[in-house]
């Protein structure tokens, strides 16, 4: 259980931190700061876990892995479903996000969670950038805490 | 191991971003920053941790549970030696910091050392401060990746 409180609490510190330090209006260098600093830490993550891996099949099992073994190391569960249109773009729900649980599911705290949704939809593309396949993501919440995050494939 | 990883691979960042958005020549700023940063997360922590602990007897018994169940919580291991001159001083040597563990250990690194000790000392500094002691904590590196952590308490 430390563990878990231990990187949420510095995530929240971090969010805070950033949007304290922003000049005014400047909430969307906020998210880009959050997201890039995601994309690293999935780099240097997806690195580590999958150091003794075979390689993957193809990317709807690296999808899986993304699902499984890697959010369940960070957020402490699995991806509750995960969908796809087989034309490069993948839908992964969490029904009860970690960063989101802890806020009150009303209307007016709904622009608050882009901020704590740019440093995973960061992490998620940063690992995925290590293994090899580039994308967007984007995340979207209509009840808290359930958010689905939406990657999208970048075909050269 | 992958929270392990994950909380250092965000410290990292963290301290990165500080000092990449720092004007030059500001850099203690960027270690108050990481300090209070530090302090927040550790209050935040120590109310987690002791949420089921029956009271500690005195100031020495809230310092080794610092050393033994706070710090192995948050850096996986305990701190390796726990000094006091019974005069409000105490020093707590870990041999292997974990913060300091992937630099060399040359002459050269030690200048970078004191930002990655800034949110630790913090750290300890919030979560003593939870438990009603106030004090000054400084850290200090003779050989890496060995430190010491001085707290000195601030009686009232």
């Amino acid at each position: 259980m430390a563990d878990e409180v231990l990187f949420e609490f510095l995530h929240m510190e971090l969010v805070a931190l950033i949007h304290r330090d922003a000049v005014k209006d400047e909430k969307d260098g906020c998210i880009a700061k959050l997201e890039s600093i995601g994309f690293r830490v999935g780099q240097s993550l997806i690195e580590r876990f999958t150091k003794d891996c075979s390689r993957f099949k193809d990317e709807l099992d690296t999808m899986k892995f993304i699902c499984k073994d890697f959010w369940n190391s960070v957020y402490k569960k699995q991806i509750d479903n995960l969908r796809t249109n087989h034309q490069g773009v993948y839908v992964l729900q969490d029904n009860k996000f970690r960063f989101l649980t802890q806020m009150s599911n009303g209307k007016q705290y709904m622009e608050a969670a882009p901020k704590y949704l740019a440093f995973p939809c960061g992490l998620i593309r940063g690992a995925l950038s290590s293994l090899g396949i580039n994308c967007i993501v984007t995340a979207e919440v209509s009840a808290m805490p359930a958010c689905k995050f939406q990657i999208q494939i970048q075909r050269m």
